[in-house]
């Protein structure tokens, strides 16, 4: 397929071509309209129903151009789950700095949950979520990924102990598993219930980190 | 179709098969049978891929058979959603009678946690959530089933607020939501994770009920 040229497809066309698909704006861009194109298709159709040549229909792109971008459906998914986890990743390095960790912590988890549920799509991780429990690869894609959350949270968690904003008595990677698998219940409650009330559990959320967190008196 | 005889098909073995039918004991065990293999056969296709067909092939049932206990595929997504929440909304049923609502979900709430992590399947919920998340029966099957968990958990915190072991400055809906959000949470990293190491997360979880939820000294 490489190999096929079509009339007027020569040489130069060939090298503007390559230079243009080197160019890093225009591959981000590229990657990004293929991200957002596979995403609408795995919500649509789940993560099975959409094959490559269905993906290559939703992005409008051949599929030979999206192998350029990604080397398989499972290299989209990656890229997607890494995109997901941004926003959440940003908030926790956010906290490294910083003087109280637990206090900053508080403070930013409200508009951290209220600014996810304008742009995160918990519909998508949940599709992406079914495929993993019953797709090894996805699985591993997934684990590996959420490794880095934790670990990331592990650290800031750490830090908050050795500083004394966070109470020194607890376990600090079953900690760190806790507060995800809260703020990321929060997401699942989301995914289902759209019109839930942030503004009315996002003051108890902190509450609970305050409370929960903070070392005994 | 029901109008249909084959040869030998006698009304006297039509009026067995009716008396067998509505035998109870028999229908539930029939139930039972078909959604088992519908979560089996939910899990293996997803969702969507699982067609009525499918699900007679799972089931080693026709389709009319299969009808004759669940009207339709949304029906049997009804019932396994019912079945995955039994456990839970047991676990809440009873702290309702206890003298220290708070302790005794403390008590309860690890051992809870380590046997749903042996009997519940966390990937069929996905995959049902998923589909929630697209289709709108779906989305509505599991938001009222959702209600009946929190309203059940509103019942037993508003309880404890009433008894003194749980601090009435909460808003009970929020805390209810906040509080199932968590053990949602932790039942979808063990989906990802099945190797979740319970035992040290537990303590955690049971501390942090302590802490947040007992009233302020």
């Amino acid at each position: 397929m490489a190999g096929k040229r079509t009339i007027g497809d020569t040489e130069a066309s060939t090298s503007v071509k390559t230079s243009r698909r080197s160019d890093p704006a225009r591959v981000e861009s590229r990657r990004h309209q293929i991200l957002d194109a596979a995403a609408a298709c795995f919500r649509r159709h789940g993560f099975r129903g959409a094959s490559m040549s269905e993906l290559s229909a939703c992005a409008g792109m051949s599929t030979g151009h999206i192998y350029h971008y990604f080397k398989s459906k499972e290299a989209i998914v990656e890229a997607i789950v890494e995109r997901c986890q941004q926003q959440g990743l940003a908030l926790i390095e956010s906290l490294k700095g910083a003087d109280d960790i637990l206090q900053t912590m508080v403070a930013k988890v409200g508009s951290a949950m209220t600014e996810m549920a304008k742009t995160a799509d918990p519909g998508l991780v949940l599709e992406i979520l079914a495929e993993a429990s019953r797709n090894p690869v996805v699985a591993e894609i997934v684990r590996s990924k959420e490794a880095t959350i934790l670990r990331s949270l592990e650290e800031v968690l750490a830090a908050g102990q050795r500083q004394g904003t966070i109470d020194p008595a607890y376990h600090v990677p079953s900690l760190a598993r806790l507060l995800s698998a809260l703020f990321d219940g929060l997401s699942l409650h989301r995914a289902v219930s759209p019109d839930l009330d942030l503004g009315a559990i996002n003051p108890l959320h902190q509450e609970l980190l305050r409370r929960f967190l903070s070392p005994k008196a």
